[in-house]
């Protein structure tokens, strides 16, 4: 038989509910997975095998009783610590919060477990999701960083400790990780998935999403949480896409390597039927990208006011150095900033108009070098800003053996778009 | 010497910065009349006089100290009980939810307490603010609703329990309480003050404000959270404004004491100079107001997923029937609805551009009889929804001798104004 720890998600959730694969038999093949991995990986900050064996047990007991089975049924689920699961340490990757068990599930894990998922444990994040990293190395190469700040989950997938689990994402911090380990991660549109009991830095910008093996495993788990009807991402559709290849603000961050792989896509692409036209944003729209760090920083030094007041010691210089910046300036700075991302997103629907969706970097390139630095977010705040959904696909691997991803973007509202081309991009490029 | 219980809190905050009052005797001047009302009144959910009179010595020792005094200092301030504080009980209005202690403060309260205000206690919230109310009455009849769902800090203002409260609104949840208790209100726009640690329901409504006896109190707990310069709501403007009386689309819910408020609020505001014209939103815009109890409910329903799939017989009977008519709606309609705000909101600044703001009522009439209801919110829930700044203003009394507001709502960004015209309605009013 199989070693169920290789399955996908979405084969592995047909087994589970056909009767060809137990729970419990699925959560011992990752669990001997992550005892072999964790050492040098360190995906979880928190782990109870025999509280995620319990849970398993408790599904397979569910499947026997005839019960209803949700779509997630029998999953397990790796979730960042920045999202509260009752029971489970929550320290939202800060020594501040160390010991604290929160009571209750934020909504996306309640809702995870209420479609049949399996909480595995939490997986590391950076600091309050923002820049100061954690413990966790890279899947392929222990000197290099996973990427961040949903560290965890992505290298998590990657290693195969968890077929699913949740990112969130201020700035790159799903797209980013997703593509550093060669797995595919889905934001989706700005507000899609509810954010009570997380750990909220910016309320303009945080979006929870997926982080998994492929596509469609990303649009099932988003798609159990909000009830849409995501599609099938791997369905071949019945035309090629427009796509619009755009580099973005922040073009000048690319390596080498990712300029090669964006024409790569290009010609694949167009290789399979897509029109590729190569644009950039008008400046009313690319303004979002400059003006995303002033709303980001902002929001973040009044969601962290009570640490800043009772717990400065122990925030990073990093972080500190963020949030005396952000409130040294005036107010109407964090004002004029949120009116430049409000102008930018009504502005974008109607700029994508004629194309299905955006083809854009996930990343400058490969996972740098070192634990220190989870790398730079420049390909991803503008989409961000912009409330958008995004997909990021791996595609290839980089001079160092490190994989790439590419990212595709559609307007906010389009998710199966994004999700469908971003597939089709990644089937096209072979 | 004049009982400090009366004052202003902008004129308290005057005297304690001065040396002319300290924050213990206001502290004990506020415990002392707490003593005489809440036995019937209820306004709180968690007051520790100890505790209230240590936080107001704090103040006074660094008053001595020398140390600079944030804008806020010595005042006492009622939070809601949607708010963490830290060290306090924080329920939510909810047996589900009885005894949990949060570790830190919401964003909010920390950045109050950094501002100098002395947390004096948690103030009754509806169960989750939302529908089911707690056991507060109405400050000058007990036979009545206070309103809700800010119901404690509404009540304790207007009975000079404390100057400066905190409310939360996702319908009409500051402005309604407020005008029924004869004080005023203030709904900043939408996500001016941050959201971490407060209990959100709906992401896309929920908005944090002030209450407090006049419109400067209410912008000096706004201003100093905020950093924003609100300017001084009481100068006497250099020209009247031209204001759009507008009912809205709930205007059958008024009572005849209603409809007879706003004619003597445009014939006051007219005498005073003001260019009134009547009018209503067009259809884009006013959708909004039917769109918003599915955005809302829907939201609930996510936000509430833990409480909804592990204490589901601790809920009210009237949430539970909103929750789960709200999960029986497909996904799409969740989606339909907030794309019907975010048109009406993107439509809302040009359909008001030629006026300086909009005076609508706050309320259908006065406050109901009976504790059971808090009263309808037909005429906050288009301005909510639109993320406007709405200020509500005391406007005389009913029949029944309860008190009458009449609302101004100004387009988003733009409180300043909103807060201006309201205080100069009031006292164009007289």
């Amino acid at each position: 038989m199989t070693d169920p720890s290789i399955l996908t998600a979405t084969e592995a959730a047909r087994r589970l509910r056909d009767g060809n694969l137990t729970a419990t038999a699925l959560m011992e093949a990752l669990l001997d997975r992550a005892r072999a991995r964790e050492p040098v990986l360190r995906a979880f900050v928190h782990l109870d095998p025999d509280a995620a064996l319990a849970g398993a047990r408790a599904a397979d007991a569910r499947a026997a009783s005839g019960a209803p089975l949700g779509p997630l049924h029998g999953l397990p689920l790796g979730v960042k610590d920045v999202l509260d699961a009752a029971g489970m340490p929550a320290a939202y990757g800060s020594p501040i919060w160390a010991g604290h068990v929160p009571r209750a599930d934020s909504a996306a894990v309640a809702l995870a477990r209420a479609a049949g998922a399996v909480v595995m444990g939490k997986t590391v994040t950076t600091e309050f999701a923002t820049r100061q990293p954690g413990p966790t190395t890279h899947p392929a190469n222990p000197a290099h960083t996973p990427g961040g700040s949903s560290s965890g989950s992505a290298a998590g997938v990657a290693a195969g400790l968890f077929p699913l689990a949740f990112g969130t994402q201020t700035a790159g911090s799903i797209i980013r990780p997703a593509a550093f380990c060669g797995i595919a991660g889905y934001m989706p549109t700005h507000g899609s998935i509810h954010r009570a009991g997380m750990k909220v830095m910016s309320e303009s910008l945080d979006t929870i999403g997926a982080l998994a093996r492929t596509v469609a495993d990303c649009a099932l788990l988003v798609g159990a949480l909000t009830g849409r009807e995501l599609g099938d991402p791997g369905a071949w559709p019945d035309r090629p896409p427009r796509l619009l290849l755009c580099l973005g603000p922040h073009a000048s961050l690319a390596a080498p390597e990712t300029l090669a792989l964006m024409e790569r896509a290009e010609r694949a692409a167009r290789g399979a039927g897509a029109v590729v036209t190569r644009g950039e944003m008008p400046p009313a729209i690319a303004a979002a990208a400059e003006a995303h760090p002033v709303v980001m920083n902002g929001e973040i030094a009044q969601a962290l006011a009570w640490e800043l007041e009772n717990h400065r010691d122990r925030l990073s210089p990093v972080l500190l150095e963020k949030t005396d910046a952000a409130r040294a300036l005036p107010a109407r700075a964090l004002d004029e900033a949120r009116e430049v991302l409000a102008a930018a997103r009504a502005a974008f629907p109607g700029a994508i108009a004629d194309c299905d969706a955006v083809l854009t970097p996930s990343a400058p390139g490969e996972a740098p070098e070192g634990l220190g630095w989870t790398g730079d977010p420049g390909f991803n705040l503008l989409w961000t800003a912009l409330h958008a959904p995004a997909v990021t696909v791996p595609a290839g691997t980089g001079p160092r053996g490190l994989p790439l991803g590419v990212q595709l973007v559609a307007a906010p509202g389009r998710d199966r778009e994004a999700l469908r081309w971003a597939e089709w991009v990644r089937q096209a490029m072979g």
